[in-house]
């Protein structure tokens, strides 16, 4: 009975791997985005194709918690960890679309680092997932996201404010905020993702 | 004991019915509201009377899920398929409601048919709910309600694009992306409930 | 054991009693910040710093969840319950640091009363939290948290609809939409936190 067990334990840590990496591609796809006007309706479609990946992480990994009994930790916390690793891209790819599809020349200048906190959120993801299996070393992690979240919050905040300074007419406004607002969506879902991971080892510990 | 069991649970089974049905009768109101300019605060006062009855709904589910024991799925699956057909409707009721709020003469075209897939999603939801029973013949269903989350997606988005065309100035942009937002956000939410279903489907496979 | 059980269960009800009185502090702040319109970033530190309290409360009862075997309710009704508290906060949070961040010299005069309904909220919310423990006498601060909820929501329809009126320009309307809509968050949070007690009174019952 263990031996069959194992295996589909070893599948859950894999699969929030392959979703953490995805946001890395997906973050560096945004990068790309908002830096290079020319080229954006290409790579908006490229962070489609990682959205769908990313639906289709989720949706192995609900459908093997429901049909795996025992599960390496709380059948809740592997549905919340699935969840807000979703929210992240769900934000990203929306920020994205709404570039194209507002038809955005140019972004703020801020933007830039906006993403940037959320390519390095990414990268700290994908790097604490392996360590889930021993829940070993990711106090580092957690204390880096909740830096970069305050960061993120503090360049939103700025952004909100330049966006009323008056350089913007109203329904650039409008547009702008959509846009920085799935950024910064994007940077609390992290912040999220780095609860439920805490969660999880608090109970294993 | 299980004489006294099987009747709580089935009254599951026909709260959810009930709580479709009326998602149903709601979405045929905001048609109505959409195309009759000049019934609209009665109309509005009709989907608000809808919307507490289906708060009265998600209230009995809930408590009659505190109070049982056994139940025929998991308890928190039966939590959160009251919670999305309750989203549902929120969106719904808050979407007509903002139209006679802002004293919204006309509505973009498209808007029909954001309101037409959210119609269809309805009654779609309505047919699956007694089949929670036996868990069969779903497949159709996730399927048809993909269809119309996908289709709903484009004709908000195409909304979007249009609001930003120039042709509104930015208050009336403003007040119908609201309206277009709660729209979308009716379409999400039956989706959600799909999704939820889907869940329990697997578990009871 | 029991003894041993015992003095964590009550840390609960007192950690919950603390998160209560932490939201009627931040209430008052709030009703301050926006009738005097000289002191505004200095209260709005101190709402800050009312937010880092709430979060460590929420962290210490999360934390407490997840070493503690038995809890006095449903795991997931504590999770929930810590929650909600939480979105109280920081919706009125935000709902100050906007009005800061966007320099609002004038407020519509119903944002008084909008914030005077947070303020009996709160006060009404951490009155009841003692009671948790008997799980009696709940019934009146259910009647009346539906009752304000009722009464914010008319305040917050009658707030939107002034702002569409043609007093204000489109600038200020966005920005005077975002405190609104923060603040009838926080009214809402705080049916949901009455939401989850009675979730919990009625498993207890």
């Amino acid at each position: 009975m263990r031996l069959r067990l194992t295996p589909r334990e070893d599948s859950f840590y894999e699969l929030f791997s392959d979703s953490a990496n995805n946001l890395v591609t997906a973050s560096r796809l945004l990068s790309e985005l908002i830096s290079d006007d020319s080229e954006r309706e290409a790579i908006a479609e490229k962070l489609r194709v990682c959205e769908h990946v990313g639906d289709e992480h989720t949706h192995v990994i609900m459908r093997r918690l429901n049909e795996t009994f025992i599960t390496p930790f709380d059948r809740e916390d592997i549905y919340r960890l699935a969840g807000t690793l979703d929210d992240v891209m769900d934000a990203m790819e929306a920020a994205a679309d709404l570039v194209v599809l507002y038809q955005i020349k140019q972004l703020p200048r801020d933007v830039v680092q906006q993403v940037a906190v959320l390519e390095r959120a990414a990268e700290i993801t994908a790097e604490a997932m392996p360590r889930l299996r021993s829940m070993r070393d990711l106090t580092e992690y957690w204390i880096e996201i909740n830096r970069l979240e305050n960061q993120a919050d503090q360049i939103y905040r700025r952004l909100l404010a330049h966006l009323f300074s008056g350089e913007y007419d109203s329904l650039s406004v409008l547009k702008l905020k959509d846009v920085i607002e799935q950024l910064e969506e994007a940077a609390d879902a992290f912040e999220r993702v780095a609860n439920t991971i805490e969660s999880i080892a608090v109970k294993e510990s």
